[in-house]
């Protein structure tokens, strides 16, 4: 199986039949060109435009490229589309080719550890020595994880690799190689996937990630972006769910919520103000905290970790459950959004079922919470309250009274 | 992010007001029963259903569960399903916390190199000391590469595996460790879902392959399953594409074109004869070339191997370019399928373009050819050409005239 990139399996010619008569020509039978690159401007309309010749899709006996139509048999739809139709999609995705050529020159070559990246049947890499490999798969999905409305390409991107680095993370490892697989939906524009790239790769670069391969494909539905990372952990320095022990004090990282916030008011439709910001950027382009996940495994502080991607109240549940302890979490010490208009409805409902924070939720016996810093770098530390023999999380108000607090409750969005 | 594998947002229950009164009960607002494993009968239609109580998708705010109807706000999406719709549904997929527990339990546990599997943030596994990373995702769309009509969930599962540790075999190494990603479409049932992991899991039993983790949500649209393999490959021992020299011989394993004459087979609808066997099995359950492709890396048999997952035109062609040489094949040679009725219209064309026989493609230099088997096991090994120095492949016929030979030519499944 070729490490393969396979876009849209168009062809904006006629449906007349094909000439065969020279099959050494590596494509269309219609002899379309294939040159151009990816930030290539779109041609003219009267330009013949490259054919679909991606070998992988042709191969797979079930999707038919009939040239001017496309017709997948077996499922027995068939999509044919107008020319124009056609063509205006085809300024934007063109062969399986082009798309390699660019995505390889966007990737650094000969980074540390990688022997053969993208082009082969799979990638080589290399881990150091006394080290282990962490492994993590995230999937994003159009309706479900993102939507076009509310979040750009580049964002799309960020936030897809940013969750699988987010569990390196939470491994206390530090995350090494990606792969991406891409179900591209019909209708994205080549603009929309060099953007969703951009994103991706910019937040590599950053933890020094290398995206190593993936595989690619057009699919009539939804968008489907699956995100594979490999990282390493110091042998017997990894960090597990666990550890927690009664008696160990809770911490939470950042500001808890402020993702949930953003979310909200991108969803408003009204123009962010400069005091929405920091809340849609937080949701936007969320920072994996890898840096504060390694300290937290090196300096031997915590003794569980976990990562806040479905809100406090559900992972705090995980990490008691895979503990066999329970918790008890003080509301006026969870560090919600900071809002200077102050009108943030249920600021305390977000931060505790907000989700998709990717702030790191930890545990640290009491002989070493001495040594947990008030910031981690420009990063604030928060103990939010104490692990408990007894199972359940209970949340306690500033009246003192205490209320079981179960993971997610209800669903905040649908009010 | 939590190594989640959530389920459909589903209830069954009525969209009155949910009762919030008990914020700890760890699911839905109407106290539904969570009991029932994966391969309990379905219940009956007057018993209470189980919500959705996933907590990873409550807390994505753009995937809105309100029981009895889902709504997709941010998409802009209503999917309000009947009771009796939903019902029929439910008896298939239940929660997230079932499904977790089913799927542990079909994974060996305490294998080699496994430190942490499904059920953490991350898997921590072990590759042995001198090995490299071997790192490959394939996807796996429905309408795409497969369709239900054809394949049955088992074979679904086998081959998405498959087509990962045929790229591990590619590079003459050794899966050890996958991780799967699901994007399950709303109708799939919950027997397609355990027959799909049933294949899967059988086939990476066969190769000593352990499921360490991955990704599973429920999609409107078609299943998309992504599976990574992260296999091993001592240190020098890797084999590429572009080692291949002017003057090597080039060698197939197995017979090509079986799985497409496989697939023709399943699609004419008519009843299979026993002669029909081979090929619809090689279709529905290829096999990786695993042990093959590490017999050519130990002994330093090959100088260059490519799965053939695209069909022989085209990945020679991919070898040839990544080497820099041409290539010239005989026709006569190549071991097309096998089929004693002897009506395999243009069988040539099968074994030349198409694709899915996950065999390997290799070249040897000429004065080790003496040392490649006839057999590999009971695979049948073929010398089918050379590698020339001039670009591009050709093929000669019986009759000695040659003609230029392209990557996959034309589709052969639209006549």
């Amino acid at each position: 199986m070729a490490q393969e990139f396979l876009l849209s399996p168009q062809c904006s010619l006629s449906s007349s039949a094909p000439d065969r008569s020279d099959p050494a020509r590596s494509g269309c039978p219609h002899r379309c060109s294939r040159r151009g690159s990816l930030d290539a401007p779109p041609r003219s309309a009267t330009e013949r435009r490259p054919a679909w010749t991606g070998p992988s899709a042709r191969s797979r006996p079930n999707l038919v490229p009939v040239c001017g139509k496309i017709t997948s048999r077996i499922a027995g739809q068939s999509f044919q589309k107008s020319r124009q139709h056609h063509r205006a999609r085809l300024n934007v995705l063109r062969t399986e080719t082009e798309f390699v050529s660019w995505l390889r020159a966007q990737v650094p070559s000969g980074a540390r550890g990688l022997e053969i990246g993208i082009g082969d049947d799979g990638a080589i890499v290399e881990v150091r020595r006394g080290h282990k490999l962490v492994l993590k798969a995230d999937m994003s999905i159009e309706g479900v994880h993102f939507t076009r409305r509310v979040h750009s390409p580049r964002s799309v991107g960020h936030r897809a690799l940013a969750r699988s680095l987010s569990d390196v993370a939470a491994m206390g490892g530090t995350p090494r190689f990606a792969l991406t697989s891409l179900a591209i939906s019909r209708v994205a524009t080549r603009a929309w996937l060099r953007e969703l790239y951009a994103g991706m790769l910019a937040l590599a670069k950053q933890f020094a990630v290398i995206l190593v391969g993936g595989d690619t494909a057009v699919v009539a539905g939804k968008t489907v972006l699956d995100v594979m990372v490999a990282g390493e952990v110091k042998r017997g320095m990894e960090l597990r769910r666990s550890g927690a022990r009664p008696g160990d004090q809770i911490y939470v990282s950042g500001r808890l919520g402020l993702s949930a916030l953003g979310l909200r008011l991108l969803e408003s439709g009204r123009r962010p103000s400069p005091q929405d910001a920091g809340a849609i950027r937080a949701h936007l382009y969320p920072e994996p905290r890898c840096a504060l996940g390694r300290y937290l495994s090196r300096q031997r502080l915590a003794s569980a970790l976990i990562d806040i991607s479905d809100g406090l109240s559900t992972d705090l549940a995980h990490l008691c459950e895979s503990s066999g302890v329970g918790a008890r979490v003080r509301a006026d010490l969870i560090p919600g959004p900071e809002f200077p208009t102050g009108h943030v409805p249920n600021s305390l409902d977000l931060a505790l079922h907000g989700g998709e924070d990717y702030e790191l939720l930890f545990t640290v016996p009491p002989g070493k919470t001495g040594q947990v810093p008030v910031r981690f770098r420009d990063l604030p530390l928060h103990r939010i309250g104490e692990i408990r023999r007894s199972k359940g999380v209970a949340l306690v108000r500033p009246d003192g009274t205490a209320t079981p607090l179960g993971p997610g409750g209800y669903d905040h969005f649908s009010k």
